[in-house]
């Protein structure tokens, strides 16, 4: 692991590092923040998933997340949203939702996609194990949040690893890949035609298929370009009142979906995890 | 005045607009957060005059001040720091420590710069007279604050027009530019060889011909890359010793010239402002 920069920040420090993945098959650049703790502390880890276009760099300089991560003492880890480098494959136009920035955390299973694009396993697999070995990390507490499409990963990981994560929140998610352009786009081209392979990956069809979390917080603004055709919101909040998962959804008149809407409520979601990972 | 973006953000707006300026006569960018506020309210203006290479973007995005700025109903102003476009003088090298990016918040005087280089006209008569005309905005209570080069401007500019501000603190200012190598390049392009017209230009040399103010307040990473050659808080320092300017003038072991050292001090000046701005 190469550490890439490393800056004081609220008393704690913010790293970006690389390693070479063998999930994905290329090198890997990831952040991580270490809020001031005492020397020997292991600390409670927040994974942050990025959404569509992002890298780790987004959240890192817009999130506004190290305040309240030192204050609560949070290490707060934040992945690429997919493998990059040579013979990495991309969307055969470059479109920016599918390929490169777009992994939808993920295993693809279709060629030739499934070389690199395992995000699913790469962030529940690979990079907890280097945190933990690298980082003064209590892996027995972590939680899980994310935007848009990094919302929809932290839902859907939250839901199939209920045992690995304290809590999860996100801002914006994409709640039902199946049933959204952005979504039909991304689980037909890593995981095929076969419907039955994307309810997994969809967290409406997993709790519809009895997958159960204590609690989960979602904040959406609803001023928000995607709203309607790829986040929808309404199928998440359908479907944990059909079928009794708790869950605290919230919508924020004229919020839009950038990083100012994510700053603006983050403090709201580190709280919520802070209070479930003590 | 032209809007580019309004994002919501902790329940009030950022906008960044695009306006003909007169004084420097090109089109100039700022970007602009009001704070949520009582229909027909007038709230004090903070002045952030960003450091070398910037734009307004750098402290709208990282700068993490929009929370503090909505709890104390306090206006968030962010210029250029150069005059930009066509036919806009550069350095001759394009280095990045003059001309574009680097216009010192001065009138130059020579040759091709006098030409659109009037930063300190800029930020205190035109910009203002903007502000006041399209935002609620109580020109009375105005305070002003920069980082680096902009640290340099928010110190001088508020020595010579004390009557103007009622605070003024600074992130890792140059103190002295007559002095260091930034300034003598900066200083001697825009105004000429004669250093005598470099004193109104030098936060140090200005106190020691007499200016004064009630308080400054500066804050210094002592990992600061700058800190030995170019900010020189030592001569702040001694200068204001010597005189009995009274002055807060901490220095933070750790931090270094980044976003992430402004972002983790940024409360502190803001409260410092607020409760001058009452």
């Amino acid at each position: 692991m190469e550490q890439i920069s490393l800056n004081q920040a609220f008393g704690g420090s913010q790293g970006v590092y690389r390693h070479s993945s063998a999930v994905c098959g290329v090198d890997m650049t990831f952040s991580v923040y270490v809020p001031p703790h005492a020397e020997g502390a292991r600390l409670p880890v927040v994974w942050y998933l990025s959404g569509l276009t992002c890298t780790h760099a987004n959240v890192t300089e817009k999130g506004e997340f190290r305040r309240l991560c030192a204050e609560l003492g949070l290490i707060f880890v934040a992945p690429d949203t997919s493998p990059r480098g040579e013979g990495v494959a991309d969307d055969p136009q470059g479109a920016y939702d599918f390929g490169l920035g777009a992994g939808f955390y993920v295993d693809a299973t279709q060629a030739p996609f499934d070389k690199h694009y395992r995000m699913e396993s790469y962030v529940t697999q690979e990079l907890p194990a280097l945190i933990a070995a690298h980082f003064p990390a209590d892996m027995a507490r972590q939680s899980i949040m994310g935007h848009s499409m990094g919302g929809h990963g932290a839902l859907t990981i939250c839901l199939t690893h209920p045992e690995r994560y304290k809590a999860v929140s996100a801002f914006a998610p994409i709640v039902a890949p199946s049933r959204v352009p952005w979504g039909h786009k991304a689980l037909g081209g890593y995981l095929g035609p076969d419907r039955a392979a994307w309810r997994r990956h969809d967290a409406v069809a997993l709790i519809e298929d009895g997958a159960r979390l204590p609690d989960l917080l979602v904040d959406q603004g609803e001023a928000d370009q995607f709203l309607a055709e790829q986040l929808r919101t309404d199928l998440l909040r359908d479907v944990c009142a059909r079928t009794g998962q708790k869950a605290t959804i919230r919508s924020h008149p004229g919020y839009d979906h950038s990083y100012y809407f994510i700053a603006s409520f983050m403090g709201d979601h580190l709280a919520w995890h802070a209070e479930r990972l003590r």
